[in-house]
């Protein structure tokens, strides 16, 4: 590996008796960190892990699994394995399809506002891409622009409203053929997210739903709904609002923290409060010099890190696993959160440390955290009063004897912000009329063996294998690209992945050369990066759209395409709904660790084998790096395999016709 | 115990070696049933049952709690025990709320519906009703009935969408003074109870809300939401279409099933559906003549066999807990079911068994079911095709040779319907200027002591110890008024419970005058039974109707009333919503088994006592029925002092002014 700065993945999980200087400022601060908890919460129950523990009710809990080791053949109720197996999975894709809604939500609330001039503090910044959603929704998209933004709001409102059509609007941006194979099964969402979510909890309530079939056939509808009203719902009107991201530089990596600064971390997922915070701190710099400090050093944790970098190529500080390591360091002055992954640990540190723990949102609370309301129509007002808090924490820390300010010297350059938009741009300089046809010449020249979609978190139990690491170097080493989002995206700007310069020494010989040429295509002078980061974890609908061009461009279902997902460090039930989209699209999809189904021979078998006739997707479950490659390119092999064949005999056919 | 057959309570579930016959039948069909299934599935995990599992994300499943034996004190994320014991209670009444809100939009689309003239086989048959709850709501309740309804229906689709005002329409129906008092603690629930519910699972998620409070406050907004958009709209409507209950006899147990007739049992919740198989089996009477039946045999199971009871008298066949029973009776032609409480276990008999299982509602499924869509459309035709599977069951049942029908000896005639509108037409004859006023005088004069609204369903875990009959006979014997809802009902009508002949023995001195004297304002020839069956489970909306007149006719608050809840025999995430309601209400509440907070100090210490201050009401959790009726009388009591010093004062005033 080569890059700025010697790269190491696992600094924050080294062995025992590790040197690595970031673990010696983890233990000098005399924390139970992540990788502790984990120790001490072993052994994990066994009968969670197969999925075989049923408390919906209270005559249990129960164990009901079909091997005898993980419980009972029947609940106290009756409950067959297959009944409990699919009723926790649809319940946690439920999890995920309201968070992710939720978070979507304030996207189309804002656009709103925007449209009515009720937001004063925030703009349209991606007119185009407004008028193109509003297109492919079938909307008017002609005009004032926000009268088209409210059109298009609108729209996104039907979908948390009951009534209104057979599905959620937003469906309309699912490629268009697999939507139509899964309307045919009758595999498309409710048209109310929020009755999805609903619905979910009711059918597997005690004595409502218990055909496993059944259950698992609604789970993969939530999966949709996930898909479209939750992850491409919020990218496209954040993208909208905050601009479309182009690639961009940025800096990873802990080393990012100036002692001599004021350290603002921005944790969550929602740019609405980011984007604010932002430009709230560059009118406070003045004030952050008045007490000494030189200026204000805003940093991003988790997808707000990914949001903030891929946008102003703001440096990405910290993974969700890292945020209780940030404040370790003694340099965050402040850390304001909105939503998600925002790990409860943090509020233990706070008895011990100078930093300002900030909360933002109603549904989002946390011990020993000052509550700032962020309220749209306040925006500027709120966040300055968040800057300024963090200003507040810089001057404390500087009061503070003998506090140890510990900063890692750890940083790593990484090119992000490569968004569908700014790939599918690059791909048309190549063909301007198909930007699918250099992806399927790729294929079909055996340059390119596939794409896979790698998303997720960094789970503490996949941290000692860098699971994500391994498996992503033996992906890039069979020529297959992997594209990722969320905190991968920080483990691979952490260990130079997302670094040009390792393109040489990572990628196999055919992807290499495909980077290369797209490199030139962008006009950069060299290859794309070996790994393309795509953005925060609602940003996997930018997956989604990529694949849908090349589905409708070249006229192959998503179905049959050599394309699938990995989630290789699974932690939150967002990823498990993001997760059954990806089946739902009909790609094979990776996890680890596996999802829970050990119990149900039914639901495996589904899963794994009986799903590739329903959506075309299937499950593997496997929690080696190794082992995981072999068989997403197994997979991606037994699709390339018929394009191949077509390629093969276009051109024998095109011989014949030279024949002629 | 006296009544028109010996009463046996626990024939279901009689010790080991019991000579009852039903357990011969039982044995003979070499089933598991539900009380084999809970011993074989000792022990339940420990974990579980104190709340200290938290299997959110997949960094666990955790174990975490502030009592070492149940687990750490943090888990992988640092949620504290607190936050996992939170937020599982949350979920749990999340599940309620889905449930019992689906429940409800049903019966507002049947509203809706009929109101636009698009359900030809309803009618609207209480218009009183509908024009009270029109009023209520502050809508126009004058002019033409569709329209009414139109606009009834119209403010109840409002509280499944969003925008909309600060909190649900429905809530409007709750006592004035208590909604005031939450109100100004922000515990109103969303004002779209789907979002409600999305809300629920998304503040529960991974790294979102994790202070404790904060949760605990959310949760008690969802049981308010479940008490309103859930139940009082479900019974609201249902009473609005297919008329409010009246006292009517009816026969209780399995020995209500008649050998020579087709026996058609209907099992879950929704009259929509039971009360079109009513006109249906009228209608096809002679189809079952034709075939050898003497009749066509309707009866009820669960809380449609309350619902039917109510409305209709007709027999009560089985709790939810005997619906297995049932069909092992070998005389069950076809059990239609809708939703809820519909126990898996039943699939599995149908290997061995003639009976047709017909599922109706897209979102509950079974194996080994025929599924015949339930539509409001064609509703008549639909119905005639469950009753002509019945008939052909019969037939089968017949053809059969030695295929063995056993039907119990065991019936019990039960006095039902006393709907919130009966009681209150009672109260007022005997004071009609305000029917708060005869409760008042009752427990001022030391005649009533409390009432205590008594719900849920049999669990196997409290059936051995007679929970619910011990519970209510003890709080009988200290004139406390016990009025019950859903499968407690049964066991009651079972038990001779609902007869008035056994108020003699049953009643302390106080309450027996009462119920004679209210007896007597009914127009009967006697008391009236020593325990009122209100209705099916969502009809403990009932329950709330008349605290609401007690409270507003008395000025005297709802959390300082001599009223209580429990339900004594917990199984459903539904009796959990609709115990946090009766806390939202401010009244003590028991609940047996008890509910999985054990392994947080801080959820226990607040709901069995800081919610005091909150709402008024507080947690008992007691799993003897002696310990259990002592806990509630004290409660009772408490609250009945000041209400007795109160008429004190009142009467010495009184004598005070005499002396002037």
């Amino acid at each position: 590996m080569s890059g700025d700065e010697p790269a190491d993945p696992v600094i924050d999980f080294g062995p025992a008796g590790s040197e690595d200087r970031t673990m010696e400022v983890q233990r000098e601060i005399d924390y139970e960190m992540p990788a502790d908890r984990l120790e001490e919460s072993q052994p994990q129950c066994p009968f969670g892990v197969a999925g075989s523990c049923c408390d919906i009710c209270y005559m249990g809990p129960c164990r009901v699994s079909d091997d005898d080791q993980y419980g009972q053949d029947r609940g106290v109720c009756g409950a067959t394995p297959g009944t409990v197996v699919s009723r926790n999975l649809y319940r946690e894709i439920a999890g995920g399809v309201s968070a992710h809604s939720h978070h979507a939500r304030e996207a189309v609330e804002l656009l709103e506002d925007i449209a009515e001039e009720n937001a004063a503090d925030y703009e349209i910044k991606d007119e185009r891409k407004l008028r193109d959603i509003a297109e492919d929704l079938g909307l008017d998209a002609d005009g004032d622009v926000n009268e088209v933004a409210k059109r298009v709001a609108e729209t996104a409102k039907e979908d948390f409203a009951p009534g209104g059509g057979e599905t959620l609007n937003w469906v309309e941006r699912m490629p268009a053929e697999q939507r139509e194979h899964l309307d045919e099964q009758d595999l498309l969402p409710l048209s109310s997210v929020d009755q999805q979510a609903s619905r979910a909890l009711a059918q597997t309530h005690q004595g409502n739903d218990s055909d496993t079939g059944h259950i698992l056939k609604s789970a993969l509808s939530a999966g949709v709904a996930d898909g479209y009203a939750g992850l491409t719902m919020a990218t496209d009107l954040q993208d909208v609002i905050f601009g479309t991201p182009t690639p961009t530089n940025a800096t990873a990596h802990l080393g990012v923290l100036e002692e001599d600064q004021v350290n603002l971390a921005v944790h969550g997922h929602s740019p609405e409060l980011s984007e604010m915070v932002v430009k709230a701190a560059q009118e406070l710099e003045e004030e952050a010099y008045e007490v000494g400090a030189e200026g204000i050093n805003l940093v991003g944790i988790c997808c707000t890190g990914n949001e903030l970098a891929e946008r102003h190529g703001i440096p990405l500080a910290a993974h969700s696993l890292q945020s209780e390591l940030a404040i370790t360091t003694g340099a965050v002055d402040a850390m304001v959160v909105d939503i998600q992954c925002i790990w409860p640990g943090i509020s233990d540190l706070m008895e011990c440390h100078h930093t300002r723990l900030i909360t933002t949102m109603d549904y989002v609370r946390m011990r020993e955290a000052t509550h700032i309301p962020f309220e749209e129509e306040t925006a500027m007002e709120d966040a300055k009063e968040i800057v300024r808090q963090a200003i507040e924490g810089y001057e404390d820390r500087q009061r503070r004897q003998k506090y140890d300010v510990n900063i890692p010297d750890r940083s790593q350059e990484a090119v992000v912000g490569f968004s569908d938009t700014a790939l599918l741009d690059v791909l048309e300089t190549i063909d301007p009329d198909n930007p699918a046809q250099p992806i399927v010449d790729a294929i079909q020249s055996g340059q390119l063996r596939g794409i896979v979609g790698i998303v997720g978190c960094p789970n503490p139990k996949m941290r000692e294998a860098q699971m994500s690491e391994n498996l992503i170097e033996n992906l890039l080493a069979a020529d297959v690209l992997p594209v990722v989002t969320g905190c991968i995206g920080h483990i691979m700007a952490q260990g130079g992945y997302l670094d040009p310069g390792t393109v040489d020494e990572l990628a196999g010989d055919g992807i290499r050369d495909l980077l290369y040429t797209l490199g030139d295509a962008a006009g950069l002078d060299g290859p794309l990066p070996p790994v393309l980061h795509m953005g925060s974890c609602v940003d996997n609908s930018r997956i989604g759209n990529v694949i849908r061009a090349i589905s409708e461009g070249s006229g192959i279902p998503t179905r049959d395409l050599p394309v699938a997902a990995s989630a290789p460090e699974l932690i939150a039930e967002k990823a498990v709904s993001i997760g059954t989209w990806a089946l739902s699209l009909g790609l094979p999809l990776h996890t680890a660790p596996g999802l829970r189904i050990e119990a149900s021979d039914a639901v495996t078998q589904t899963l794994t084998e009986d799903l590739k006739d329903i959506t075309g997707g299937h499950l593997i479950q496997d929690e080696t790096p190794d082992g995981a490659a072999e068989k997403l390119i197994d997979a991606l092999d037994e699709r390339r395999e018929p394009l191949l064949n077509a390629s093969a005999a276009g051109a024998s056919e095109g011989t014949a016709a030279d024949d002629d």
